[in-house]
Order: structure tokens, then C-alpha cells, then sequence
């Protein structure tokens, strides 16, 4: 039901099937007004190569129940893609209580036919902690209760999502994805952050994500209930999210606010559209200020849609070419509280080990590098450890170690005479992982890593005591190192030479003519 | 001819006039060939909104002379719009020679209504020196050859461009503009840089527009010749180019890659299309790459100028928000030897004092900091130089400051109660713009600033040298800092104090109590 085609960082390509169904993870589920339609299913499927909607089974129960049980719910949302039902529980955090019971929603899910199910939950929000105890006691109560119900009637077509709540509050948070791990559901859905990214807080937002994806495992699906925008797709996807829900493309146009991968502009104050989608390409921003509200309406609805999905084609191409952490790196620019956000991810050890460990050991494109912080990246984390591991920290080198600059050839006869021995083994400096042995220097990652100069100089005492560490693992006896036509790779084997000096290891620094 | 009517660093939006003929700059002019039109020029203008193209008046001279002349140029391209002719420099550069005169040339452009004309040049391309002062001095005979043909006959009904040759020999680059702003040109145009963007030599790419603008001033529009890629494009206008062609979109084509803002991607290692245009939201990859190689080149390089197009917008709407250097941080990261270029940019003192003088005082939308380079941005430097001297530096403060935390309010009775007196001043710390004085606090840009808690903690050593900087400047005789519940910025308060105390100035630090 749930397979996993490809994966970079905790981010992953996966198929989702339900019966004859399937869909493609990362997943973005427009939210459907059962009522209104303001923008059809099946516009977003002809236009947008929509795969699955979501809707609202507790609407549809109480206005629309007997049409959708005769007629199902694809039929009547004129949809044949996959259909999520939310059961109800946002009416709860909205108006206090719904007037059905957990069985009552669970047996209307199967009977409409929904493809994947989300049992009566009561919403955490953002709220104290009593309350949130409360609601994570209470949703865990109706999941019992809504299992119990699917058992005793013998029907479970759907998939069920369990749907995990305590908030902000974090252990609160884990206890109920603890819990409900045993229980037997399908996926993973975890509640109401829309508070959290409507006050712009990331890093609480990434961090209840990273809290339930390690208590899960990555087995299945995680659900993210009404992930709003754009700019927050390829995060809430680098830390494991596979599928969400959003409103928001219509909630923003009602507001006339036009969504972008980078933010939110006012419609009164766009000159021009930075957009190339259908509806952009056909009008201006003022012929659009002219039209009724109504249409006006539905285009920017329409535009905010365009934008969504062209976002997640954009992260599943940064999945695929390996460069998912770039995009999160370009992203983080959209906004300062995002990219604070972003900086907890970069110093968060064991969630870098995680990312590490998920992703693959080779991409279809190069690693491009650009400031300290680049340097974190599970790739070149991964990529220094195993330098170390499997090459320095391996018995049996020589004694002599030549160091060229990344950038110089040099013949063998040339380095006898600099070495005065036949035997030696040859790195090079000046790359961003410190010394590449030579033999090395044409695999992956360190032939496709682009990085600029300047990097290297900014980050030279770093790179320095990396390669102290390389030597001392290596156990060489004397280090030739041959200096650069360039400044920067001079000074950089100047303070090598110099600190290796220090700790009394024998090195000799070579002109470079 | 032409008219600027807002900028931000020395990007600027202008509307160029030619007779009735109008378009809007930073301008792009997609390259069309004569021959064939393999995209028509009628097509970039329903579909694009193109107001401008260019294209070749040596092989139209060559190949449809007459029919040219008698139908003219823009009838002959089924355009309505500016057309600019190239004058053939080009294919000096490519085949060595061309059969025609400057002064035939010149007169043909006129015959055949081009809007905007260039002189037969001789393009430096990149040579070496003694080459290149060839090309200058061929160039500049050229012109004189042309403005005396145009003079003698009696016409100049098209905008003249003068062709700036040099290359990356700077001296050289400059000497030719400075000949050439005399002579009485409508607009420049610097020559060749295509083998550096092919080379992604970006940094000299810069350093010629920055070489070039300085001695061409700011009344008159600047065009590049064959600014490819929609990559570059942020940072060209940003340094100061108005217009730019390029035949990109078509050749990209042919070789079957496809175009985005941070890159660009082989058709054949596409999965997803990250765009929205009409092209990528009508076709799948797969359906791409089964048309027939003719109507699959025409889809791409569609989908190129969609690309280049949404780009101008992007910029064009950057500018009017004064957010171009956000959008210029952003783009850095498409590859890091644009990295590195912007990096020259961020490091260049005269250029970044050239960029604050052109940037307007203030701007609509807020500012967005991110790292320690976003503190580089002009807005900032001229921000902190104006509190420094309108401000602080000015006569007649009161002998006591207080110090409060930037998102602290306290009551005008607890505050007298701290300093023990009833005059005093009272300004807010933990700002990237060290101290705020209360009274403009909710001034522009100070109260416009979003930054990320990690900026003020990682430039804390600077902002604790500014604030001592301003604090000395106004002379105040006791500081009195009211602490705060957040621990970075009690950090920063005990730091001042230390700085303050080690100084020899009165400082006194309050518990946040």
C-alpha cells in the first residue's frame, strides 16, 4: 500500500495505493468544500494532474449524507483520484463539538467509499497542557472506539489514518504517537500545526514533525493536517512529511493574497506577476483588479493552486537529483523565522545523523557548496566520516604523503624527486573535505562537488585540523606539501605546514616551480 | 527617450521610448532570426507580452535586403513592437569578416525603421591584450565612420547604441566607454560577454558591467549583448544593465535543456517540470520526450522564454518592493561561482556605497535579514550611517541612557525609579542596527526589519562595537541597561557592559526584574 521509490534526506518519493487507486507521495491534498466546489476536483485533475482531494466526511454526513451513501463520494465530487475524508475533527477545534459519534463518522468514511479515512479526533491547537492532555486522552479513546466499530461490522476498505495530537506540548505529543503505533492504522496524521505557521513558528512546527517521525519509524505515510504554504513544503518534506492538506490556496485568495514559493504578496500591491502559470500568463495584475470579486477570486485561487503543485514537482526533482538540501537552503530565504527554523535543523546532531542515514550514497547531479553552513550536510558529513573511516583510519599506509593542490597535476617522476623515495602516497588539499587521496579523486561526491574559493578561505582553521586529523589517522611520517600558484591554497598549506610543525609532525612545504 | 521611474540598488525600471513605440526596462529582448523566426516574434508578443526583439541587420542585409526595405523591418517580422538590430559585429567575432561597410550598415538600419541600431563593431570576445586593444580601436573608428554616414545622409530616426569592446581587459573596457560617452550615443552597449557566462567566469562578468556603469553614468540605458541565462539576470540589473538580448531560449533548446532561474536541467533527466507555464502545466516529461526533436525544440524553447519572462517580472516586482538584494541572496545559491560573484559584489566598498546612494529612502515592503552578509546590504549600512550621524552624533543628548531590550516595554515611572532621575534618554539594544533611539523605533526601516534571533547572536562582537560606537558618539555619561528574560539577549547586555566598563563609561546592568 505504501512504497518508497527514492529518498534524500528524510525526505522520499513514494506510491500510495488504495484498491485500484494510486498516487504519488510527496502528496499535496487540495481540501474540497464538499458544499460550495469554489474550485472542482475535476478542474484539478484535468489542469493540475491532481491525485488525491481531501474533504470533510462530518460536512458531508450532515448535509449531503443521503446523496453521498447512494451516490459514493467520488461520484459526487465528480473525482475518480484518491479521496481523503477528514472526519470532523477541525469542527471540534472550530465550534467546540460535533454532533455525531466516533462510530457514527468511522462507519460513514467506509460507506461513501473514501480512500483514506481519519477517524473523529479531538484537535490539540495550540492550547495549555491540561487541555492538551485532555484532547490527546480523548482522541486516543475515539480511535479505540472507531476500531472497535470497523471490527464489529467487519468493513475496513479505506485506509485509516491515525491522526496525532498533543500540540506543542511534546511529550504529549509522543506518548500519543507511542500509543497509537500498536494500534494497527495505515498512516500517520499529525494534527492542527495551522496556528503554529500562521504565527510563523517554524522551528516548534519542525520540531513536532521530527518528534513523531522518530517515534513512527519510516514505514508509513505521515500526514501533516493543513500545511498551508509553499515555502514550508520542502521542509515539512526533507523532515518526513508525506502527504498534506490545505485550504489555504482559497482561504488566501478570499484575502486576495497571491501565494509564491518564497511568501505572500497583497494583490493591490503587485506590479507584476512573478509567476509563469496559465492564469498569469494570461492577464495583469491590473486587468485582474478589474474583474468581479467572484472571478477574481477564483483566478488567484486558481494561481495559488499552480503555485502549490509547482512546488512539489519541484522538491520531487530535488529528491530524485539528490538536492533536496539545496532547495532548503534556497528556501530558507523566503523568511527570516524560516530560516531560523532552518538553522535548527542544521545544529540538530541527531537529526542530521537521521538525514544522514536516509539518504542514498550517490545522486544523478552534482553537490554545489556555498557557505559554512553547506558544510553541514548530511552528504558531506557522510562523505568526511568515511574518508576517515574506510581510507585514513585503514593499517598499512607509507610513511611519505604528498599533498598537491586539488587543482595541480604533477608526473610521478616529478613527485620522486620532490619525495626522494619511490614510495609515497599522494592527496590533494584544498577541497571542502579536507585531504582527497588521490586514488579517490575522480568517484563520487568529491569529483561533482562545486564549491567557491572563498569558502575554502573562510573556512580554512576548520579544513586545517581536518586534515591534521587525516594525517594523524594515517600515520604518515613526513608530509611534502606542494604549494599553489594561488593565494588562498598557499596560505591554506602555509597554516598546515605550520600546525603540523606544532605537533612535532615532520613536514616540508615545496615551492611551487 | 528615456525615463527611470523607480530603482533599487543600481537596478532601475524605465520606460524607453522610440517614436510611439514604448517599452518597459529592465527589458529583455529575445534574439530572432530573420530566416527562419523558429518562434515568431508575434507569438513572444500575444504570448509573452513581449514590447521588444532583436535581430540581425547584417543577415537581413545579406539575405532579405529588399524585401526589407520595401516592407521595412517591422512588417517583415510581423511585429509591432521596438525591434533593435545587431549590427553584424557578431558574425565578425564567428566568421572573422563581414562584406558590408559601417557606413552601409548603418544606413540600411535606418531604411528599414529599426527602433534601436548598433554600429558594425568589432567584438573583443575574450583575446588577448593586443588583440583586444585592436578591437577597441577598429570599434571606435567604426563609430565615427557611422555617426558621419548618419550625419552626411540626414537621418537618425533609431535610438544609436554604442558598442563597448574591451572584454575582461578592464583598462581597455574603460578607455572605449570614455571615448564613447562623448560622442553622442542614446544608449550603450557592452560587447561579447557570452564565452565568460558559457565559462561561468560571473565575477568578471560583474566586474564589466560595474567598470562600465561607473563611467557611462546613470541618465542612460545600459544594454548587454547575449545575457543568456534567466540566472544572471537579477544580478546584471541589480548592477545597473537595462536591457539585454539573447538567443538563449532557442540554442538551450536544440540541445534539449531546459531553463529555470537557479539553472539548467537536460531534458533527458527530467521527472517533474518545476515551472507552471503553459508548456510544463500541459505535458508531462515523458510526453515531451516522445514528440518528434522539431515540435519538442519548439515546446522547450517556449518553455525557456516563459522562463526568462517570469524572471524579468520577478525582478521588475523586486525593485518596486526595494527587495532586490533579497531576491539577489536567493539567486546566489543557484551555483556557487554565482556565489562567489555575489560574494565580489558584498565585499566591494565603492560599489556597495554606489548601490546605497541609488537606493531610494525607504521602501514597501519590510527588509528581511538572514546572515551576516544580509548586514552588507546598502539599506543597512546607510540605515546604521544615518542613526550614527543624525542622530548620535548630533548635539545636546541628555547625560543618562537607558538601555532596553528591543521587544520590552516598561512604563515611564519605572524607568525614572531605574535611573534615579527624571531626564534621561531611552534607547532599544538586540537590533542589527545596534541602538534605536525609542522616538524611532517605529520608524522606517527599523520597525520594517524581520531578522532571525541567530543573526543577533552570531554578529554579537560587531553589534556590541556599533553600540559603543553610538553610545560614545552621544556622549552620554551613565548607561543604565535593563536586562532581559531571553538569554541571547542577555548575553549581549553583559557584553555591553563589560565593553563599556573595560572603556572606562559608567554602566550599570539591571536584572530584568
Amino acid at each position: 500500500m505504501f512504497e518508497i521509490l527514492a529518498g534524500d534526506l528524510l525526505g522520499r518519493i513514494g506510491r500510495l495505493k488504495v484498491g485500484s487507486r494510486r498516487a504519488e507521495t510527496p502528496l499535496f491534498l487540495p481540501v474540497i468544500n464538499p458544499v460550495t466546489q469554489s474550485i472542482s476536483a475535476r478542474w484539478m485533475e484535468e489542469n493540475l494532474g491532481a491525485e488525491a482531494v481531501i474533504t470533510n466526511a462530518y460536512i458531508i454526513f450532515k448535509r449531503l449524507g443521503e446523496r453521498a451513501i447512494e451516490e459514493g463520494v467520488h461520484k459526487m465530487l465528480d473525482f475518480d483520484g484518491i479521496v481523503m475524508t477528514d472526519s470532523g475533527g477541525y469542527q471540534v477545534l472550530e465550534y467546540g463539538d460535533v454532533e455525531a459519534s466516533p462510530e457514527e463518522i468511522a462507519l460513514f468514511e467506509e460507506e461513501i467509499g473514501t480512500d483514506i479515512a481519519v477517524p473523529l479526533d479531538v484537535p490539540t491547537g495550540v492550547c495549555g497542557r491540561e487541555r492538551a492532555e485532555e484532547t490527546v486522552e480523548k482522541t486516543l479513546k475515539n480511535l479505540e472506539r472507531t476500531l472497535n466499530a470497523l471490527r464489529e461490522r467487519g468493513v475496513r476498505r479505506a485506509l485509516w489514518a491515525a491522526p496525532i495530537q498533543g500540540g506543542t506540548h511534546l511529550d504529549l505529543l509522543q506518548r500519543c504517537a507511542e500509543q497509537e503505533r500498536g494500534m494497527g492504522f495505515d498512516l500517520y496524521a499529525l494534527g492542527s500545526p495551522t496556528p503554529l505557521m500562521e504565527g510563523y513558528r517554524f522551528e516548534k512546527l519542525f520540531e513536532m514533525i521530527y518528534v513523531v517521525r522518530r517515534i513512527i519509524g519510516f514505514g508509513r505515510p505521515l500526514h501533516l493536517f493543513g500545511a498551508g504554504h509553499p515555502m514550508i513544503f520542502p521542509f515539512i518534506v526533507a523532515l518526513g512529511v508525506d502527504m498534506f492538506d490545505s485550504a489555504s490556496y482559497y482561504l488566501y485568495a478570499r484575502d486576495e493574497r497571491y501565494i509564491t514559493s518564497a511568501g505572500t504578496l497583497r494583490i493591490d500591491r503587485i506590479d507584476y506577476f512573478p509567476c509563469s502559470c496559465p492564469v498569469c500568463s494570461d492577464i495583469t495584475p491590473d486587468e485582474l483588479r478589474g474583474l468581479e470579486r467572484e472571478e477574481r477570486i477564483r483566478l488567484i485561487a486558481a494561481h495559488n493552486l499552480y503555485a502549490c503543485f509547482r512546488e512539489i514537482r519541484e522538491i520531487k526533482q530535488a529528491i530524485r537529483d539528490g538536492r533536496l538540501m539545496e532547495l532548503l537552503e534556497m528556501r530558507a530565504r523566503s523568511h527570516p523565522r524560516l530560516y531560523q527554523a532552518f538553522r535548527w535543523i542544521m545544529e540538530n546532531e541527531e537529526l542530521l545523523k537521521l538525514m544522514e542515514d536516509n539518504t542514498p550514497l550517490s545522486s544523478r547531479r552534482g553537490i554545489n557548496l556555498f557557505d559554512e553552513l553547506s558544510l553541514r550536510r548530511p552528504r558531506i558529513r557522510r562523505a568526511r566520516r568515511r574518508l576517515m573511516e574506510r581510507y585514513f583510519k585503514q593499517p598499512g599506509h607509507e610513511k611519505h604523503l604528498v599533498l598537491l593542490p586539488f587543482n595541480r597535476g604533477m608526473s610521478f617522476e616529478k613527485l620522486k624527486t620532490i619525495v626522494g623515495e619511490e614510495v609515497f602516497e599522494v592527496a590533494r588539499y584544498g577541497t571542502p573535505y579536507g585531504l582527497i587521496p588521490d586514488q579517490l579523486r575522480y568517484t563520487y561526491p568529491f569529483s561533482q562537488t562545486n564549491y567557491p574559493r572563498k569558502l575554502i578561505e573562510e573556512v580554512s582553521d576548520d579544513l586545517v585540523e581536518l586534515m591534521v586529523e587525516q594525517i594523524r589517522a594515517g600515520g604518515y611520517e613526513r608530509i611534502h606539501i606542494v604549494g599553489s600558484r594561488s593565494r588562498y591554497l598557499r596560505d591554506l598549506a602555509s597554516k598546515l605546514h605550520e600546525a603540523l610543525h606544532k605537533l612535532g609532525i615532520c613536514s616540508n612545504l615545496i615551492d611551487w616551480n
